[in-house]
């Protein structure tokens, strides 16, 4: 794990400054002398920028399965990085961070996140390595509105772009989802108002993460994989409310790893946040003039039937209008049954999908 | 309002015995000398007994624009009751009532409620009333499964059934949606493991509501109704997390009138737990024995497209099956775009769906 420090002040683009900005990313494969094959991997809303096991991190990454030699994003040609978004908390500045005015943590004194902040500071990154033009990047679910982000800011640094479950702007039925799990975790005495000693409101954060997790995946899936089972034994102690169904088990215990992992509830808002502020019609006052700033030689929009949160009409969306604008665009709607999450499980559609397209540029 | 007590003790389906029982009621236009006009509408989660305005109460109902003379559920022709459910807190026993065996509220020692208990304590009202044998019985959402309850349970006393936007068997999405609905309200610190002083919970229950409003309508309706557009003037005590766009405006006072509404925390965790462990098949081993039980001469299931609480396939379900033991079914699947409460709202369409079927009766 490597890390710049971005020069500051560092404009927010709702207003207010970041005084230093440290990004954290990861780099696999090599840079050519041309510098003219890095690919640039930006991230959903929880992981960080191990995304693949390295020499350095023989630890399974978050999409293992794609990134590697040989594999879809393969790291045989391709310098792949992988960045930790600004805001969030495995090493990038955010609201977990250290105001260096004063000493202290950010909390709620961080300015407003916004996508486009996150892909300014990732392009100042990339640009950090020496590297002006990307040959891709790749962006699913919060990554993909950072990608088009970066697409739209900054035009010829991007030759190729590859969205996944994405949405050119927030919904309100994902405003809504996302803005109950905000105020699950302010409503819990232990956050404090922002304040709290960590690790803070480890039950809203737990309850976020269920509903989450509800809408990750998708109905169908879990009527094939859950139907009606209850759980072997049931905890005596839990009461007439206690986990009776193997659905509430699995959401009980992903949401438990989740807390586990240290997640800061503080950078969970402003990521959450970000998302429902995002849309590309801000950049020009229509999706179809936000779009039209792309200047991608090549773009695979995918998206998944069974996604409710980022739904497919939404992927159809971005290549309709990218389309509308002459570009060449690769729309691939999948079949996948794990809903929003299907980039994370399913590589059985995903490797081939995303290595096909790779392939050809 | 009127109400029952049903002798006691009356034993619940999943174990332990209510010393006395109380049911409210109202009833709309008369019985017939025969008896043999009667119609029972069985409740979704929150509504009382007050289905539609009448001389003794005239504040309009929860189902008003369905319930009167010439109505599509015509008081004119029939002898329309509603019951409160089993469980609820709108005056039938419920575990905010008082144990007669303690002298104080049942709280969390109210025994587990099932829909099978729902059903036998409104079938045990509409005897205490002089009637055998039902013209028919309308149920929406949970008041659906109690329907197909009581037609399974008394079959003979059921001659026509009709089931709005409910289900055979709970899923494992609804189930999850629900569980952690209910796990937000026991996790306010307001909720003291059930022993509250009114109005406990109100934290809890507002958010457990916001999710669940989430879950009744739908991301289509929502987009149309709210798109991206922001709230006119934001709360500046609110903080960055306050509410900015409309959606969440609507969420917020939708829920802030519930929890005014005073519905009880522990009523809610029992009534939505109920939902959870309903299945048909448990009275046969399969939800096609279950059903089978089933005589109604004319049933009418209504589903709408885009609930996916309970979603259409479910409905379809009920249907197919009626129709594979030889059953009179009328199915409706219904384009109504405001999901699972759309029986609530979109009476162009469920009005003359219904209206027609009761009129065929």
């Amino acid at each position: 794990m490597s890390s710049v420090r971005l020069p500051g002040p560092f404009a927010m683009r709702h207003g207010g400054n970041l005084a230093s900005v440290e990004i954290v990313y990861e780099t696999w494969g090599a840079l050519s002398p041309a510098k003219d094959n890095a690919l640039l991997i930006v991230t959903g809303l929880s992981p960080g920028a191990h995304a693949a096991s390295s020499p350095g991190d023989p630890a399974p990454g978050w999409w293992e399965e794609m990134v590697g030699p040989g594999k879809a994003i393969d790291t045989d040609r391709f310098y792949v990085i992988c960045v930790n978004s600004l805001g969030s908390c495995w090493g990038s500045t955010g609201p977990a961070s250290i105001d260096p005015a004063t000493g202290r943590t950010y909390r709620m004194t961080f300015p407003v996140l916004t996508i486009e902040d996150i892909a300014t500071a990732a392009h100042a990154t990339v640009n950090a390595l020496g590297i002006e033009r990307l040959k891709a990047i790749v962006g699913p679910s919060l990554g993909g509105m950072t990608a088009l982000a970066y697409a739209m800011l900054f035009p010829p640094a991007v030759e190729n772009l590859v969205t996944i479950s994405s949405a050119p702007q927030a919904l309100p039925f994902a405003i809504a989802i996302r803005s109950v799990q905000r105020e699950v975790i302010r409503s819990d005495p232990g956050w404090k108002g922002g304040d709290y000693v960590p690790p803070g409101p480890a039950t809203g954060l737990r309850l976020a993460r269920k509903l989450g997790l509800i809408t990750y995946r998708s109905a169908q899936e879990w009527r094939g994989r859950f139907a009606r089972e209850r759980v072997d034994v049931r905890d005596p102690t839990a009461g007439t409310f206690g986990i009776e169904f193997q659905v509430e088990a699995y959401l009980e215990s992903n949401a438990k790893k989740f807390v586990a992992s240290r997640f800061d509830a503080n950078c969970y808002l402003y990521l959450s946040r970000c998302m429902d502020i995002f849309d590309v019609a801000e950049h020009g006052g229509t999706v179809e003039a936000g779009l039209g700033r792309i200047q991608a030689r090549k773009t695979l929009v995918v998206g998944v039937e069974t996604d409710f949160l980022f739904p497919l009409d939404q992927q159809q969306t971005i290549a309709d209008v990218l389309r509308g604008h002459g570009r060449d665009v690769t729309f691939a709607p999948l079949a996948s049954l794990q809903g929003h999450d299907s980039f994370l499980v399913d590589f059985e559609r995903f490797s081939p999908t995303v290595g096909n397209f790779l392939a050809g540029i």
